[in-house]
């Protein structure tokens, strides 16, 4: 017998990117920033480590509202400091879906969505993009909630902010748009969220700040469907010196803008390295490129992995397959490329 | 209209303790360590505090696993790292607890699993402890779920393990020992687990460890229970920093067991303090006193907070009020014991 609901014994569980611990890899399969963090991360971190680390941190993370407020132009009560993005996205699950209720995402996207309905008990579907690769009509119909990543993984596509909020107006549950990329996209759908309150953000501090290894992400809603999704949340779901590194990560835009001018250079360099190749690079709005090709993909990863360079092989049912890359170093792109061109 | 559940929209939430950002401020109100983190703590961030924070952690916490399990004596593969204790408490919930199921606890007890059930959707029962304190008979009866503070909040008192063995064995749910304090009690059900599946144990490092400000906590339970529950949780919980942290703290035994033996005197004097001014204190198995009087007891944690000193005071149908008195320095128990002194 189990001690566990069937829809838990029946699941298979979200398998992440490869971690390597050894850091000789060139390591671009799950999307990180090329780049450290910050210096004023790291001061910050150094004055927030003292003897009071045995206090409890902040609930609310009020320190961090208040600094995202401003750069972002939203309202400090509009934002929820959470445990890496994926913790928003758990919330909100948690929050609006009913176990006979139905949660759809565009495909291909985020695989963790089906995940996350599994666990909760629910009804999933996959609505594919149209064949221009637009969100489809009807996206949010019949849904408790639709979760939208924009720009789009694995693909990096991007699709403009009024669609979004199209969607969302015509939907009857929450829209999320899953902005864990938008730092690397041309737009966004933070100013459209005062029209619509069925449209939520979510962000993260784990691709555009460099901050995979502290989880950090927020959410943003009107304050009205903040004030519920409180309710849910651990009492002390971030911890004290993530609040001090983000606070300090989104406060330093200039660094944060450099490092994204130099992979949007980079990705450009990519795509094209890709192309001169052989292979269809999608246009990418985030810090990674989608590549395709006539000829099977996996074998070209397991070669690169025998290498030493570590991408993400995905295969969609329905969509088919390609290889993903994350936006490195130029030494890193150059090296891959070079590889490639011996293999391919 | 809502966008939520309808088990969202009526809950409350949960209140945690205050957490006052003032300095000045004694506070003896959510059960911190009095004393900082072993210096070790310190030394081991230092060292994590590089440019790797761009990459994500390890998602299984390798290196706490391994050190954990030396410590602890038990396997590596019998433990989860979570974001704290109340993200295994949140894991287990959404596992194991169908919309039909039920949850159990003994009352009074922790707050936050009546929380958990709202938030699950699914019912929740109070079972009240004996006449003599014990663990009710009958406590898993017809329950998915059990959960068992141990030693309890907010009383302070201690079930022998072996009777949570028994418990455990006679139920057909899984059954948790919330050892959130035990690092201040005499007992523990960790050598237990291997004799029934259904037994699992949840820690803490914001109490024993002084690293509330991390957040960082465990949950031990046999392989196969393990490996079920990581199917659900976020593919990186917790950070690169905190498990740094809590690594290099659990392998500092002489300094934790050292903090422990200080806190456990000054236990002992604030318990004989409250008794000397008139209150009855539950002889206490964790950091804390629970002190209980005949008179009102809301206007001595009023007065005692304008003067500028944190208590909790606690009221649980059914059972009575008391003040939760956190086992602080000596010299802050020595503060409180004379303000109250005037006061009562």
């Amino acid at each position: 017998m189990s001690y566990f609901r069937p829809n838990i014994d029946q699941m298979k569980g979200y398998v992440p990117g490869e971690q390597p611990r050894e850091s000789e890899v060139i390591k671009l399969n799950t999307n990180e920033n090329a780049y450290p963090p910050s210096p004023r991360v790291f001061e910050a971190i150094q004055r927030a480590l003292t003897k009071q680390l045995r206090r409890y941190p902040d609930p609310l993370a009020t320190e961090f509202r208040q600094a995202a407020a401003e750069v972002l132009r939203v309202s400090p009560d509009s934002i929820i400091a959470c445990n890496g993005s994926d913790e928003a996205l758990t919330l909100l699950t948690r929050a609006c879906v009913e176990p006979s209720g139905l949660m759809v995402s565009p495909t291909p996207s985020y695989p963790l969505y089906e995940n996350l309905a599994e666990i909760q008990g629910c009804r999933f579907e996959h609505r594919p993009f149209d064949e221009g690769g637009r969100l489809p009509r009807g996206l949010t119909r019949g849904a408790a909630l639709t979760l939208v990543p924009n720009p789009n993984s694995p693909t990096g596509t991007f699709a403009p902010p009024e669609e979004l909020l199209a969607h969302a107006e015509e939907a009857t549950g929450l829209l999320v748009s899953d902005e864990a990329y938008a730092d690397f996209a041309l737009g966004h759908c933070l100013p459209l969220i005062e029209k619509c309150e069925r449209l939520v953000v979510t962000r993260s501090f784990s691709k555009g700040y460099s901050l995979a290894g502290l989880r950090f992400g927020f959410l943003v809603a009107q304050p009205t469907i903040v004030r519920t999704l409180l309710k849910l949340k651990d009492s002390y779901n971030v911890d004290a010196l993530a609040i001090a590194a983000a606070t300090a990560a989104i406060r330093d835009q200039e660094y944060f803008l450099g490092n994204v001018k130099k992979i949007l250079a980079t990705r450009k360099r990519l795509a094209s390295g890709l192309e001169d190749l052989g292979f269809q690079a999608t246009p990418s709005s985030a810090n990674f490129v989608w590549a395709t090709r006539s000829t099977p993909l996996e074998p070209i990863y397991q070669e690169l992995k025998r290498r030493g360079i570590l991408i993400r092989f995905l295969r969609y049912p329905g969509f088919g397959e390609g290889l993903r890359v994350t936006v490195g170093t130029d030494a890193e792109i150059d090296r891959l490329l070079s590889e490639l061109k011996s293999i391919v």
